[in-house]
């Protein structure tokens, strides 16, 4: 037992030996990312609020980074992920409720015609919504959408959605939790669609998705069994001044750092910058037509108008080129 | 140098050593607890959760515990905490709205018989609740409440609220948290209020607290600063069917365990049950007036019916009794 307790001794040694190797070694955290403004913002700003020593140390338990979804984590063009989702389920609903067929938007989306789709307008996409996402329990909604998830492709990448993720900002998710930070999707998508995913593909758990969140309804089932009915009822639009809205609703504390990609995350970045010490404010521009897409204040969804292009120089955000900043943009590249 | 490796080789051993042995020690996690049903269930419970043989084991992910706060963490007679600040903020709100003097229910308040104020319905509690606790910046609300929590005393006790908790069920929280459970607040409360001082009481961030909430609105003060101000509008009410459904918006996982003291917790433990493998359901029956107070079905607060009583024995529900379970009830007690 003498022995056995000696030989765990040194094994324990020898672990933290290599433990201690491993740490010094001088990796580079973004390996994606090229030498530029925005990589050294991310680093500095990581090394300054976790250095004991520096007078804008973050204690571990306040280290909260909010990081927008849709173009900012994957690719949202040329419509949201979910909208697809939505698009895809209407065919059921209708089946199950015939008389839709004729209706709008309905109808139209029954016609396969997705320019016609393209241009859907807002009360368009709540009825959708509402047909696609409500009116059943949150495990038959939940069971519906991972089948999707599982098998619906992207076309243009021929890839499951859920792989349709920048490997950079992989990097920035993991490298942030290295140091100590929680880090939280705040997406004006549906807050229970992406915590399906969310640790599965971006290592984020579900209480840690703050995002457009419908109400539910405590019902019975004629046996007794509860469960919760999804309702067509909005609880928080997590878009625009929603977005601050909403992390203090789930968060209740306000981030160190916040990624987006468009005019739907000025107030997020806004209200992190508005906190004391240091603050990270970080923009993703798509202007990068080869290798993903390149869009800007005229597109449907990430508009990246030129006002938040000055903005963002006004109040020294940091934009992210895709095109300069990225060495590769997907993980299955290469 | 190489000296010094062999030294922190060594160093490291001596501690793990220390580590091993103390968690070999026998020691009761639960020791303000009577043995019997109630600690017997606790204990059996958090053992075949967490034994990787067990059939019943959960994944740490997984791992939720729901609390109900007022009656079940903390004393809740004669009236919530959170009431007794917004009546003691009322002359202030008067003295910047002098016209309230003479409007109900702002009158009986000031007029100090507490009686009267025994007897107010919803609507005045509601019309308190807007006037004390919103048309402020959250930051303004926070350093108010923060100043009342350090200097108010229950005058019973004559001690600050916050020293008000259960130590037996501080034991709780402590044991399942060393068991890998995320312990969360879901209260009937004001999630804003128990989030100010979850942590410092007990142990719980902010972020895992779920109560009732208002909503806010982003603004900016005339030199452009963005703020959140409070507003009169309920987003959430976390009471009765509340409950499971702000757990499924906060949290968007199914907790395991779940511990009420009222009818108002009946919903989130059914709901808990409702999943599958082991649950744990437990009610805190306040039946002990000596050490603290006895009360059931004809309570304005906590209010214990027969038929939840009976709701408990017939779903198999663990009933706490504070008078025979619990060895002591507070921390500052002997």
């Amino acid at each position: 037992m003498k022995h056995a307790v000696t030989n765990r001794i040194i094994l324990a040694g020898f672990l933290l030996l290599l433990m201690f190797v491993q740490a010094s070694a001088q990796t580079d955290p973004l390996p994606s990312w090229n030498e530029g403004p925005a990589k050294k913002a991310i680093v500095e700003f990581v090394k300054t609020t976790t250095d004991k020593t520096s007078p804008k140390f973050v204690a571990p338990e306040a280290r909260i980074a909010a990081f927008d979804q849709d173009g900012t984590l994957w690719v949202e063009q040329p419509m949201y992920t979910q909208v697809l989702y939505c698009l895809d389920r209407v065919p059921a609903v209708v089946k199950a409720k015939p008389d839709l067929a004729n209706v709008e938007p309905f109808k139209t989306v029954l016609s396969g015609n997705r320019e016609a789709m393209a241009k859907f307008k807002m009360p368009d996409l709540e009825m959708l919504v509402a047909a696609t996402l409500t009116g059943m329990s949150v495990e038959e909604f939940s069971a519906e959408a991972k089948k999707w998830l599982d098998t619906a492709k992207d076309p243009r990448w021929k890839r499951p959605y859920t792989e349709l993720t920048y490997l950079p900002m992989q990097e920035v998710l993991k490298y942030f939790r290295d140091n100590g930070y929680r880090t939280y999707i705040v997406t004006g998508g549906g807050q229970d669609f992406v915590r399906l995913y969310s640790q599965r593909v971006y290592g984020i758990p579900p209480e840690q998705v703050v995002g457009t969140a419908g109400g539910t309804k405590y019902r019975y089932t004629k046996d007794g069994k509860p469960y919760l009915l999804k309702e067509p009822k909005m609880l928080l639009n997590d878009n625009d001044a929603g977005k601050p809205e909403g992390i203090y609703l789930m968060i209740g504390r306000r981030p160190y750092a916040a990624f987006g990609n468009s005019i739907g995350d000025k107030q997020m970045l806004e209200y992190t910058q508005a906190g004391d010490g240091a603050r990270l404010m970080m923009l993703v521009h798509h202007d990068d037509d080869k290798r993903e897409y390149a869009y800007g204040p005229n597109t449907r969804v990430g508009t990246f108008t030129d006002a938040l292009m000055a903005e963002a120089k006004k109040k020294n955000w940091t934009v992210i080129s895709m095109k300069d900043d990225w060495k590769q943009i997907f993980a299955f590249e290469k």
